[in-house]
């Protein structure tokens, strides 16, 4: 027999009844049944029930066995009492006698119990993540993680790709956050970057002729740690294409992503059509990049009825330029608690307020009820009814003033509105391509222009766009928006070394500089570049949405905690005197 | 139309004559033919022929191309005249007359050329690696390191693996190279380090219950570098298993690496039993701890033939304690010629020579010929030649000493006779297990004893084991050698707290030293922890085996130069000086 086990701990059924077996794991409870010790006996597949007698020659040692410590039993199988079968598990229709018994490993006091359900501070599970990694949800959520970059995997060679390395002790290639650096030890004083992403060795394998690659990539960030973002590394699966315009990405990634999420996202409903909303239409109608479109509320922009309206908050607002009156439709939010409620989180946000109107069955027909209706009269406030299409039992809020300063605010309230009103289906992952982003934005304060998003892609209308009005120039570049969390980025690149100049001329790099932080690419760029575009994914938020987790540490193995620390392994620590030597290396003391 | 294909370099046949086709790929060649242009479209599928005459609205500008331009053409498919099909390639019935072109990249001058074979010195193909990756060589190279990987991918999910993520930015995990450190930002005066291999995280998942691991694992080591070694990063085949005992990690693992040999290994013959040898027989037979099983020669211990012999030197080594002879016998090398060849090798190598013998027919019979033979005289002789199963044309070469100061020299003069003589089947990949290392050895300077390998290692024969001389103490640790190559390591490991701080203590480590170095992994043994085991094989040197290169650099995507430079990236390269005060450090002038 083999040393450890003949069998899982989720093999035996009715069949191996009489046989003798060996099963190792760990001891998930103890019950003591008037002298007759159950133990439930867990390993990676499942539960056996074991259980000492007394008679048994080992009873003795199986009376000193505690939660968590991991033995070899054997025994015999036999078969429960009709009464005591137990349908849930595999195992349920058998016990096994324990005749022989091996600890293989035991157990302290445990910091941390794997059986039920009890809650531990943070510091504690992950100081003690072996335990915490025991448990039944995290086991599951591992298990899901890994099948789920496996069928990223699978999709993507289904489709042609294959999947290449590359380098993690590189040069920067900067992705807007801060570059995690190495040392070198052979090139005193010199350092290597760990790539942020790997997108200037995507973009040269392109160059160099491969057409279609993708990576599950390791990337690195030093950013600061935040719910659903590593503090160190993360995966994401990335992807490049040769010969391609955007909606060829699109039409590549779609069937991936919806192919995931019906494989593991548990029956909820995954959107096949996936709406492309531009840039501009994602902030008019969600407040949001990002948004989440479970919910159908769409702000509209009602400005017309309050220009010269009897509302002069509203009246004067709009006599500045730039400025908009936006409606936030709230079916079946007609009343006065309600609308007051939302009216005081807006307070809570920062703005003065949200003004609304909200419709009520006033027996002799529809009223529209609340200040603002008052202020500009019936007629303007039919109108607005008629283009929100609301009616009795409904309501409408509305913010003021110039875009980018309420925007976010009514995106909030939306998601809120569509929360507490029921609207948002819970069961549905919804998808929405934000698409024609901006390429650069102009600084409110310094009046300066510089890229919105990233250097990379290429402009609508390429040189020529250039040429005109660069706030006006839109990029081939895109996010895919879910449940209201971005799950992807990408672009068509900028692959003519003339327009990409250009483009960081406009934002004020010179060819000298582009040359020195981004040579590598741009060099490669002028030996036969193949036009070219991609995306990256972000894996452990895919996997958080499955696992219908808000928090990102519980999807990853080890992950780091707020402080940007390992407690398990101790990490960051203190180098040796002599390895900082090797490096040439001293630490200054803080100020 | 696509806006920039309608098929692939490969994909067009007799069948597609007449069409109107677009195509997009580089520039491979251009002929010109009597003013008739042919240019071999190349892509990262395959080639196609296409050729541009006079009457082309767009001649004038298809006589501008230049290799490794990067174009768009429109055309229509003819066959090819009989005389003029290339069976060779799966395009070769038809070619493609350009009516419309567009350049989508243009080149500069090459500074290495595509096509052809010509030779670059190694610093140009790294500095234009998207040029040199353009080659057939590497093209084909990095396709097929692709493939393998995905082959060991799903060969480990077929035998039931999960592959789990294991930190990158993390805590040392010494494996017996320098890490690389990663200063933290948020910790002044803390590194992180880059995992020499997952090795603590792979045991701390058995300890979370997860039963089969495994990554395709990236590794950094601070390593010199040399042909067969990535100085930097480098990725491993990773696995961990529970409850199991050394042959079921070889049961598990053989599979997967003859299949990936079988199906990668174009034809050559992949062993199907793997022999498994001690530490001391490989030493003893073949010289090394990875031999070459592709040749048939085996050393063998002759002392007792020398013992009180004729020829001095030997006798007089074997009267010290410790000393031994060893016979390389060399079928068919029995020439003076050869012989005098070996022994002037085995002196620039450094030893003062090889002794020989070899047999000659001598008209009545045979004749042993050389000084030796001589010097110890015909019985003795015979002895040897019988011990050794040689005969005439056969030859047989004799070093002595301390085996571990000749051991070396005596693997290398073994590899240079069987290449020499023909005896190494090149067309064969043979495989051995390598077993029962030492835990610990001796230094011979200091006396000290110290771990041999990895100190994770269970010792054969448990606590007991360690309570007498440690210098016998064998450990469950083994090495897979395939034609030269170590390709892989492991071990079953000591998951025994008690005996992990007693084997520690042997090398001269107390108990709290252990706890810092490796505290996240011995904290979790006392928590219920499973025997475990696994090992990891190298991924670069598995697909340099099979692409059949001697150089680790032809297998990589961006290998970094000899001095661990990346010349195309410019890597490692000067922070800035905001960068270096954000995490407090300062890089001292050499001295």
């Amino acid at each position: 027999m083999h040393a450890y086990r003949s069998h899982t701990c989720a093999d035996l059924t009715i069949k191996n009844v009489g046989e003798t077996i060996r099963l190792s794991g760990w001891v998930h409870r103890v019950r003591d049944h008037g002298g007759l010790l159950f133990i439930d006996l867990r390993d990676h597949y499942g539960m056996t029930q074991v259980l000492c007698d007394p008679d048994s020659p080992v009873f003795k040692e199986v009376e000193k066995l505690r939660s968590e410590w991991c033995i070899r039993i054997d025994g015999t199988v036999k078969a429960r009492d009709a009464e005591l079968v137990n349908p849930k598990i595999p195992t349920g229709e058998i016990e096994v006698f324990i005749r022989d018994l091996e600890v293989l490993g035991a157990a302290e006091e445990l910091p941390l119990m794997v059986f039920g359900e009890q809650e531990y501070p943070e510091e504690t599970r992950l100081k003690y993540r072996y335990l915490d990694l025991r448990r039944e949800k995290l086991q599951k959520n591992m298990k899901m993680r890994s099948d789920v970059v496996a069928s990223m995997r699978r999709r993507m060679w289904d489709q042609g790709f294959r999947e290449f390395q590359t380098p993690i002790i590189t040069a920067s290639s900067p992705e807007g956050a801060r570059d995690f650096l190495v040392p070198s030890r052979l090139h005193p004083g010199k350092f290597y970057a760990l790539p942020q992403a790997p997108q200037q060795f995507k973009q040269l394998i392109m160059v160099s002729g491969y057409d279609k690659y993708f990576q599950i990539a390791p990337c690195f960030r030093d950013e600061d740690p935040r719910a659903d973002r590593s503090p160190t590394d993360f995966y994401q699966l990335d992807l490049e294409m040769s010969f391609v315009d955007q909606q060829d990405i699109f039409d590549t990634i779609q069937p991936v992503l919806t192919g995931v999420f019906e494989e593991f996202g548990g029956g909820r409903k995954v959107d096949q059509t996936w709406e492309q909303i531009s840039y501009r239409d994602a902030a008019l109608w969600y407040g949001s990049d990002k948004p989440d479109l479970r919910n159908p509320i769409r702000m509209q922009v009602v400005s017309e009825y309050f220009a010269g309206s009897g509302f002069a908050i509203f009246a004067k607002l709009l006599e500045q330029e730039g400025t908009e009156i936006r409606a936030i439709p709230a079916p079946k939010g007609g009343s006065r608690k309600f609308c007051d409620r939302m009216n005081a989180f807006a307070q809570k946000e920062g703005l003065p307020g949200m003004g609304y109107i909200f419709w009520r069955d006033q027996g002799e027909g529809m009223e529209a009820a609340g200040p603002l209706a008052k202020n500009i009269g019936p007629e303007r406030t039919e109108a607005i009814r008629q283009q929100l299409g609301l009616g009795v039992g409904d309501a409408a809020f509305f913010l003021g003033g110039k875009p980018k300063a309420f925007e976010g605010v009514a995106g909030k309230a939306r998601m809120v509105i569509g929360d507490e009103l029921g609207l948002t289906d819970k069961e549905r992952f919804a998808f929405a391509w934000i698409v024609d982003f901006p390429i650069y934005e102009k600084d409110a304060e310094t009046g300066k222009i510089d890229f919105e998003h990233n250097p990379f892609s290429m402009p609508q209308g390429g040189m020529e766009a250039l040429e005109g009005d660069p706030l006006q120039v839109l990029g081939y570049q895109y996010d895919l928006a879910c449940n209201g969390y971005e799950l992807l980025s990408g672009a068509i690149r900028n692959h003519r070394p003339e327009i990409m100049f250009k483009a960081f001329e406009i934002a004020g790099y010179g060819k000298e500089e582009v040359e020195k932080r981004f040579g590598g690419m741009v060099n490669a760029f002028q030996y036969g570049a193949p036009p070219h575009g991609g995306c990256a994914a972000g894996i452990d938020r895919i996997v958080m949405l499955l696992a219908d987790e808000a928090n990102i540490r519980e999807v990853i193995m080890f992950p780091m905690n707020q402080r940007a620390e390992d407690l398990m392994m101790a990490a960051p620590s203190e180098p040796m005197n002599e390895q900082l030597r090797e490096l040439s290396l001293r630490v200054i003391a803080p100020e």
